[in-house]
């Protein structure tokens, strides 16, 4: 795969998956525009991309206003679209705002892109919430979709954005449905986003990680380096174009396993038992595991990180640099 | 089925469908109030209530602003949601505004109702927009959803919606896939909404009704006294509640053939055959046809006009009101 001088935009450019992906691309030789809203509360970080600052354009706009972000996606040959309301419980809370940023802000990248002379390759994160509590495990790309948020529910209406992008304009898009995603680069203190960056913060200040009772239920946890390796196969590879794919590690951990393997590779911190909160119960989902297969199948992608070495990298990073993430 | 001081809010109350509905509701007795944002062109028009006046709330809002709807929706028993974008060309065209009043706007009004002490019933309607092109015909509220514009994805969302409101907090909602409602009402001249009635214009005006060749395509198209009658059942009965349903005639008529009934019942006008527009290709769908079996098994609904009385009434209505639909 060559990337040089690929023109790249992603969007949410400044947080957790984008930086990542930033870094990739940068090392790669393309051509890498980063394009963030830089929104309070939502995981934007300038120190995600210290290191790069000087191999990346960094663009501050807002997806939903479609005249400011025009520009960067028409010029681009793909658009990893990162951007997004990620919490559930904000979603709940704040439904209409989810909708702006998830289902309007997506809407405009693909108008765009739809506008444009040569329309780029748009790629697409969705995630686990689309398929809610599946009937049977492990879900993929196919599993219905019935998701039991807001979030979900958006992130479905923006794999059907995909579909009829392509079906009706010929817009060359690729959905990919994510499952727990952890790594550097996550913001770490917002409680509405990811047990497992918590888990480390609590852990690195030798604090409790306080797992909800009875800790059993099980989330298939992924690295995000193998996230970002998939999603330049999806960037880059002829056969995604008007695809859906899954990515995952096809295994699951209990969150109480997790929370001591955090403790044990931290070396600080314990782990607490308390009950669930009332209001919590509602959105739970029980285990999920994906099937990641088809990426296996179409790109020879697998997963190369396990939950160990994943939880090493991931807190020794967080270690030399946890002033910039609290 | 007793309607007499119920709380009813009908959002859109002005438009085609809604204001229908309020003819029905003010006359069973019910409170009435309509909501209505009175956006040009779509669809709202004062002429549509001008012999309920006295009986029924008129409330100008926009559900765009979740505090101005928010106390109409907290004192109601029943909620009918007609509010929406309408056009599937528009949604192409504009889809962020698309996603500002199907998505934002209905998440707007769950979420007030999600909020409620006592949470309001919640009848949403949904189009056959959702299911696309889909592999056989009939098709009903199971047929998987497929959309190839924007509207159409937007009212599957809506769906979505529904369902997590009801599942996870509680709303009770129920959700309805509407085939192409004709009738009284409807605006006639915006060439973006519903091809049966500009032809109703065209005829009336003693112009030509253009039909796209071949003229072939077949819609299934119900008249609005029906789904106005299936829209009581859905605010009313138990049954409903947490389910989807489907309202059309079950029969299907070409364009050709509905341009020539209402040439003859106008008794002016002509039918001409052009070629397509190269624009309009990519959001043709094939066929429709839906089956309301469940509609029928659930509340003994059937549709009781056909299109040649449903014709004779729109003709009739619209030649002593042309004015104030042109």
């Amino acid at each position: 795969m060559s990337w040089e001088n690929t023109n790249v935009l992603i969007t949410g450019g400044l947080g957790f998956i984008g930086s990542t992906l930033a870094h990739d691309l940068a090392e790669l030789d393309a051509s890498v525009t980063l394009l963030d809203a830089k929104l309070e509360d939502y995981g934007a970080n300038p120190a995600n991309v210290d290191t790069i600052r000087d191999n990346v354009t960094i663009v501050e706009a807002d997806l939903r206003d479609v005249k400011d972000v025009a520009p960067y996606v028409t010029q681009s040959d793909v658009v990893f679209h990162l951007a997004a309301q990620l919490s559930r419980t904000v979603s709940n809370e704040n439904p209409a705002t989810d909708a702006e940023i998830n289902c309007q802000g997506f809407l405009n990248v693909l108008s765009v892109a739809k506008s444009a002379t040569d329309s780029p390759r748009i790629v697409f994160t969705s995630s686990q919430a689309v398929v809610g509590r599946p009937a049977s495990l492990p879900f993929d790309e196919t599993t219905q979709a019935a998701p039991l948020d807001v979030y979900g529910a958006n992130k479905r209406a923006g794999e059907l954005y995909c579909n009829l992008y392509y079906e009706s304009h010929g817009v060359p898009t690729v959905a990919v449905r994510l499952t727990n995603v952890y790594g550097p680069r996550a913001q770490l203190s917002n409680p509405n986003y990811g047990v497992i960056n918590n888990f480390i913060a609590a852990a690195l200040r030798d604090e409790t990680l306080t797992v909800f009772e009875p800790g059993t239920m099980k989330r298939d946890f992924v690295y995000v380096r193998d996230i970002t390796r998939g999603l330049r196969c999806l960037g880059f590879e002829q056969r995604a174009v008007g695809e859906r794919y899954t990515l995952g590690t096809g295994d699951a951990t209990t969150i109480y396993d997790l929370a001591e393997a955090i403790v044990d590779t931290a070396g600080s911190g314990s782990v607490k038992l308390v009950p669930w909160p009332d209001d919590w119960e509602s959105i739970q989902v029980g285990d999920l595991r994906s099937d990641p297969s088809k990426m296996c199948d179409h790109f020879d992608w697998e997963p190369e990180t396990d939950l160990t070495e994943g939880l090493v990298e991931t807190i020794d990073y967080y270690r030399d640099n946890l002033e910039a993430y609290l």
